[in-house]
């Protein structure tokens, strides 16, 4: 690698953009060049999280888009869902490729993303030509990619263990019940009285059961594995931990589908794979040891006659950011591990 | 009420000890007499919980069961499972009644107990004598018993949303499904690797699928309400807190069943309920707003074709001493509340 | 006692406000009768604490003056500083007798009042009236008062510790040190970046130093109590736990005076305190065992020449609306205890 | 660097061992040869951490010093103290350099080390040969040096703010404070009531005031650094949080010192210095800040007529294996950062 990769963070005031912001000051192939933000304007980042104090002088920029386009080969959009997709729009068609942690691009059904979020998307041509990234499943389409739509967190938890399942039809698609905890910072960097810390701490609580927007996401990718329709049960919970996040999965093995054909499914999809972990028969994941990392830890019983899968990952490392840097890494040939180990 | 009613608490040095305690001390019908224990022999229970400091001068002592049939009304047996079924069953027939909050005296089938908790049952006959005490489901059998078996915590939890819609018909007995989530106290004073600060904080997981000794209690008391074989999966997760538990249960309602009917049914048998609590419409527990007290906290919510009930409690509260305090409450003729609020 | 004493919580939305419903609706001698406060206007306070669900069906309403001078005995203020000396100033001189949690009546010169607080006292007569209560202190102030300023958590942490110490004149006047730490709920139920749980949780930080607005509360009280000038160094601190507050206090003992002195007089003013506890030797406090009471532990050692006494209390039971139903209690004639324990 | 540097870790399986692991794997220019430990022989390292998973297939095995030795150039000692005396005495003279994280080589006079750690010191001789190792302040011996005594978490938070004051006699050698606090991780893998979630969580506590042993490690270096004798006043606090150390120091400026002074010490000592930060005017660290890095935050203000300093590192990062693994750099001339960012 001789000339390094310029990069660009777009939203870098949040806890995605931070993370980013860790990742690629690691990356050996990397500059990273430009801080967008609507906060802390010409003031240096660690101002914002001054865990980078001494890393970067890195300064917070108004956003320019002819500055990245100009100057970068790979922009990374931390922003809200809907506003995303705004900056993709003007993005895509330049020589900058787009790494957007946002859901804008995450649909291929432009009607299911207007219903979900509630507005009518600016860009629908741009759904088709988006990927959808989880490079263990799809490396090659996210290889030649100038729109990387990176999944949403819960999603990967989910995604990652029932895609080779549902793929070799070894579990009912009906009936599956996924009940995810998350962490705190899954919210994000959001101000209000529901985070605060006297309101989560010693607390544990569900919320939007069965009508979370990561719900038809799931719904989607999971129907692409199984080749139909698939509609599962979705309640995320909140934890009063900052990082980690654990989707504990109930579903039905097909007829005479036990723990072997399970394990050698999950073998057969990641035994090569260096971030997605399938733990040793017995072993159920912690959070804590996939936290700060880009892993997916998963383990699974059986109990009774139903197949019960825990899948752990960090929120903001293999649910965002992590994963974000992991698929750049594939669209510009780097070693996958590049900044994130 | 003239004169008070003796109590002695066997195991105090517990945390299920320390909160009887508490509710005992505060309870205006009740002289808290003897406090036995292992260890903190002769010394005041302050120094086991320095949070008794100024609240009592009793002090711990070796069991001395004649001691207990002298002078002790009632006996709260804060003992681990296999070791109170010996204390309870040389104190059955004397004027003392036993409130047990092991799981000696759960199952009414002594080879169920047997093989869930792999020892032999000495004092089998005690069982049929044993009432599984939840009053708010079996007041008047609470009533009259000399031999109370205080339930689990989960079982609690589970148990309180359930058994109105089993006995009502309104839900299949078959597909429950219960993602449950304890506090790290629902572990006792236990000092084991697993139980340490850093390796519980900030992490999650799920332990024994399918394998928890408390599916099995909890298989048998919807059984009874349902008039049949239950069959439950039950996954619980340890989480990052001290108190509170939640249980997410996740069934499907009979053919033409809705919201209004599962409303209903809760309000049905727990309207005129002070510490069980279905909440309005739209809202889902919170473990925090039941921390530190006897009430459990219901809501539920449709998802899909299927029915999502999230049930809250303290587990040292309704899910043990607290809800103890409440039986014994009832079996001594006091207002339920005394000593719990 | 026959009639009960009506009593109004002015800001009852709050922190403060939850825990002083908590306390008086168990309070045997008084009738909880209005709820005042800026939102959650004509809902059940049950739905800004749900923890409160079952237990009263009061509804927040706007602060109507009138209606609490004709009904109300006492009124609690749960404001904001600079808020509550009008609300106060109004009700004074009415039949209704003021608590005030907020620092608008806490000193005795306006001039150090509106330069800390940065406003002007609309009511400085009313300064000399109020009393500053701490009734293990001046409990006969307290007896008599019609406007009561309720301590900060953090004075109440230190004075009660050295007030028997520089009366006594075993210490030092100069050099006084206190390294304060406070749980989250202390800075109430704020909604600030800096407050939300990914930003507290995991994390620890001094705010403030020698600059917090409680240092010349403790100045004045702690003058009064030598009869002279003090000047103290004051560092708070940010926990991450909801609630409690350890002050660790360094100072130097007067020539001579060792452990058994300062033991005495601990003792001396203490010993028949229930809410003050004077800690066995070698014991040092925990915040946990002060947790949800309105307890003062206090511990303390000498280290090298200097005596460390660390002092811990729950910030919102002793440090505020504990102490205000414990000052209550004395106005109005009832046994302190009521509705604390 | 053509050959890699073999290094062993002894004392693999607990906390420190862990951080050591994991720099190390991610360390350029080491082989990590071998895995020393007590438990989990012939088991790979990631059954003991899971969070090593994929990341090595390195098992523990017992210790075989020959075998160290014969291969390795690095020997880190994650072992409890007078445990690590012998092992490091054994090696000591072999082409295996030793970096010991216990406190048996901290102390120059072996009377001391006798009367602190209750034990008598089996080589005595070797403290004169020992290297107390923190790199920003004495780098050239560190480079040179066979046995590395690496500092503990207390003193290394303590001695980087104080030195270059006490050295530039800025601030007064008498009276100083230091209130500490840690997160629980602190005490290592200790399985001990006091250390267990449920006792440590929602909790704050002060432990062994002014008789900790690393407050005369902290004397001896800060005598070092003054050229005279220094008594300090040490109180360590337990914090509810995994990771982090905060050291609050109390100190008085010598006549005409202010905080211009005191900030161009610390930048002229520290600003070419990459691993610890004087932070900008106004602004006290964050113990979160420097989670999980091997960073030093240092922040100051004047409070009244004292100086009031805050200095926050990771305790097992630069507090133990992060500045282990600094100090091996020195050791065997690596860039200082290769591993640790």
């Amino acid at each position: 690698m001789n000339r390094k990769i310029k990069a660009a963070i777009i939203g870098a005031t949040g806890y995605t953009g931070r993370e980013a912001i860790i990742y690629l000051l690691r990356h050996r192939g990397v500059e990273l060049k430009r801080l967008f933000a609507l906060d802390y304007l010409d003031r240096p980042i660690s101002e914002a999280f001054p865990i980078l104090t001494g890393m970067t002088d890195l300064r917070c920029q108004e956003l320019d888009l002819e500055l990245v386009k100009d100057e970068c080969d790979a922009a990374f959009l931390c922003l809200p869902h809907t506003v995303a997709m705004e900056v993709a729009g003007k993005l895509v068609g330049s020589k900058t490729r787009v790494i957007d942690l946002s859901a804008d691009f995450r649909f291929s059904d432009v009607k299911v993303y207007n219903r979900v979020y509630g507005v009518k998307h600016e860009y629908p041509k741009l759904l088709e030509q988006a990927v959808y990234g989880i490079p263990e499943l799809n490396r090659e389409q996210v290889k030649g990619c100038n729109l990387l739509a990176n999944p949403g967190c819960y999603p990967t938890s989910v995604i990652l263990p029932l895609y080779p399942l549902l793929r070799e039809k070894l579990i009912a698609v009906e009936g599956i019940i996924i009940d995810a905890k998350s962490g705190v910072s899954g919210a994000g960097r959001k101000v209000a009285e529901a985070l605060i810390f006297a309101e989560v701490n010693e607390s544990l609580k569900a919320y939007s059961p069965g009508k979370h927007r990561h719900q038809p996401e799931i719904e989607e990718q999971l129907g692409q594995a199984s080749g139909g329709e698939v509609r599962v049960t979705f309640v995320p919970h909140l934890i009063p931990m900052t990082r980690g996040m654990l989707s504990t999965i109930y579903c039905r093995p097909q007829t005479g589908i036990g723990e072997n054909q399970v394990r050698k499914a999950l073998n057969d999809y990641y035994e090569k794979e260096f971030f997605v972990q399938a733990l040793a028969e017995g072993t159920l994941p912690r959070t804590a040891d996939v936290a700060g990392t880009n892993f997916c830890h998963i383990g699974f019983a059986m109990a009774g006659e139903g197949l019960v899968i825990c899948s752990a990952i960090d929120n903001l490392g293999k649910g965002a950011s992590g994963q974000a840097v992991q698929n750049f890494n594939v669209m510009f040939g780097f070693d996958e591990k590049e900044g994130l180990v």
